[in-house]
């Protein structure tokens, strides 16, 4: 998408350099940040400097090209095996994580001779990346046949461009809406802790004009009683065989709200999200990170510094899963880049 | 309660002057602030000096006696009029703020001359702070029935003395329960925007020694879905006649939750806060404040320093409504200081 008139994806590959938005910078600064090497690459997605499904699913691609790159023709495999490792470590709920290594690693164990598995790997990376930026538009087109002239849409955490390379998951059809001349409005929760909702899904939106405001995540539910939001759709950040999803903490809180209200509630996801493995969403590891998250908050100073500053008491404990499973029943449907399925039906996404 | 081996309640009056605990200041700094005319302290109300719907209450009985000491003798009933209805402006949901000021406006309109006047609108002022404090002490005894021996309580804002004087409203039968000698583990919601729930009701229950552990409002699902959550006890701002009641943001959400998870949800407040004339929720008027907190947020630097910083994108807008009703039918039963009551029995506590 445009930023100040210049077209970027999340992540991207340049000589043996990965390249990226720092995410945790944005909105207040945009900066591009350079790994040179896989080790760098995999604790930028680790600690966040990239973030979002698609867009982990990108850098880790990248980062499994890199670690070919690195490899020496001697103990090549093993070297590479290692690596990968390395990257699958960095985020345990990510689907895309694991699916971009493993398309990578897929063809390094492949390939003839190890520079052939060098070329192949850095190849299925950008492959990787182009299908997440067609993914991305196909969501959009498929979800905006779902929205109407005037819809309130309320989406959680940051499913938008920053988050699946290009387009987005959840923000996709909205986009697409947008474009097609269709007037929308989004309540943006800001999504505590890291706040992806007003620091990122705020950014996107104001600059692609799309109408919104920022709410506290516990507004949310006020709106939905009120009756003045008319669809909910959020990312994944992995979707379970039996149509449960797993997504950014406070998910499943608005999918139950959305139930209670009659509301519509949708999952937008590429079909690389999906792990058929996970029989149900209570299968799918949920990431516990550090409570430093909850303590500390960054944000701009009236003098113009970025700061860290701590917003409770020192000396306390706090709790910080980094996602919730919403269970298949609260989901209207999902809309992925194959179509628009009903959560009992995601194998026939697969069939084809 | 004690801060530090001294007994504080939030609010008190001293000659003339109203004192009470700088409530935004915390956790970082204990500050006491004085206010020698009834203008400063309906701003005190207003900008969330003094918060909390008992402390709230005290907090304009003592300003409403300080406007009757203002009084002149000629014109001493309009200026009263005047002063009160300023007070009466500052915050439009919280019941105990009009029951507040209604109790010292009717001994100074009784009273037969305006030295008369004076005494019992000062007189009565203490007396609505006393019975405050009996109340929260009650609330304890009687909520202090409902837990269990390691139960584990969701809470939600800062619902503790802070907010009522002395002892609280939900916090209260956490106190008596740990006071019994009942260990308990609290969740307490962090509470966007204005994070009270980390930075009041975490800093009370430190101080009280009661485990806790701080989680963003997006994670009290992930947890009553768990089943990890026994009970849920918030305060409230106003309850009608029929048992919805009015509180802090977020509020409704956590009650649907409750209900979907079958965990108790119970609502902890003296009949202060209720409003008979308000016969259904939907007739409450929730106040919708400054989008500024939404925004920005404060805390401490690394050097120490209490710093005001903007969490989002400049040029953006945000809808900040500051409460929100929950519907008697996901409340178990409210925790009052005359007793627990289903919320379709609200108006036995007042036949008596």
């Amino acid at each position: 998408m445009l930023v100040r008139g210049k077209n970027y994806t999340a992540v991207w590959m340049k000589g043996r350099s990965v390249c990226m938005i720092d995410q945790r910078l944005l909105p207040h600064q945009f900066k591009i940040i350079t790994f040179k090497d896989s080790r760098g690459t995999a604790e930028a997605i680790r600690n966040m400097t990239v973030r979002g499904a698609g867009s982990i699913g990108a850098a880790a691609g990248f980062g499994a090209a890199q670690v070919a790159l690195e490899a020496p023709e001697n103990g090549f495999h093993a070297f590479c095996r290692t690596g990968f490792n390395i990257l699958r470590k960095t985020r345990p709920t990510a689907q895309d994580l694991f699916y971009a290594i493993d398309r990578v690693a897929a063809v390094v164990a492949a390939a003839e001779s190890v520079p052939a598995a060098k070329k192949a790997a850095v190849a299925t990376a950008w492959a990787i990346s182009d299908d997440y930026i067609r993914a991305g538009a196909a969501v959009g087109r498929y979800g905006n046949t779902l929205i109407k002239k005037g819809f309130r849409i309320l989406t959680h955490c940051n499913a938008g461009w920053l988050a699946l390379q290009d387009w987005g998951s959840a923000l996709a059809p909205i986009y697409a809406a947008k474009r097609a001349g269709k007037k929308v409005f989004v309540y943006a929760d800001e999504t505590r802790p890291r706040l992806q909702g007003a620091r990122l899904t705020a950014w996107e939106l104001k600059e692609e004009g799309v109408d919104f405001a920022v709410i506290a995540d516990n507004a949310a539910g006020f709106y939905m009683r009120k009756g003045w939001v008319d669809m909910v759709i959020t990312g994944a950040d992995r979707l379970a065989a039996n149509g449960d999803a797993a997504n950014k903490i406070g998910t499943y809180e608005k999918a139950v709200l959305a139930k209670e209200n009659g509301i519509p509630f949708y999952i937008a996801a590429p079909v690389s999200t999906f792990d058929l493995q996970c029989k149900k969403g209570d299968d799918i590891p949920i990431e516990e990170r550090d409570e430093d998250e909850v303590f500390y908050m960054d944000g701009k100073t009236k003098a113009g510094k970025i700061e860290r500053v701590r917003v409770m008491p020192e000396g306390i404990c706090a709790k910080n899963p980094a996602f919730d499973v919403t269970p298949a029943r609260y989901i209207t449907a999902i809309i992925t880049d194959r179509g628009i399925v009903k959560p009992d039906k995601v194998r026939t996404l697969f069939s084809k």
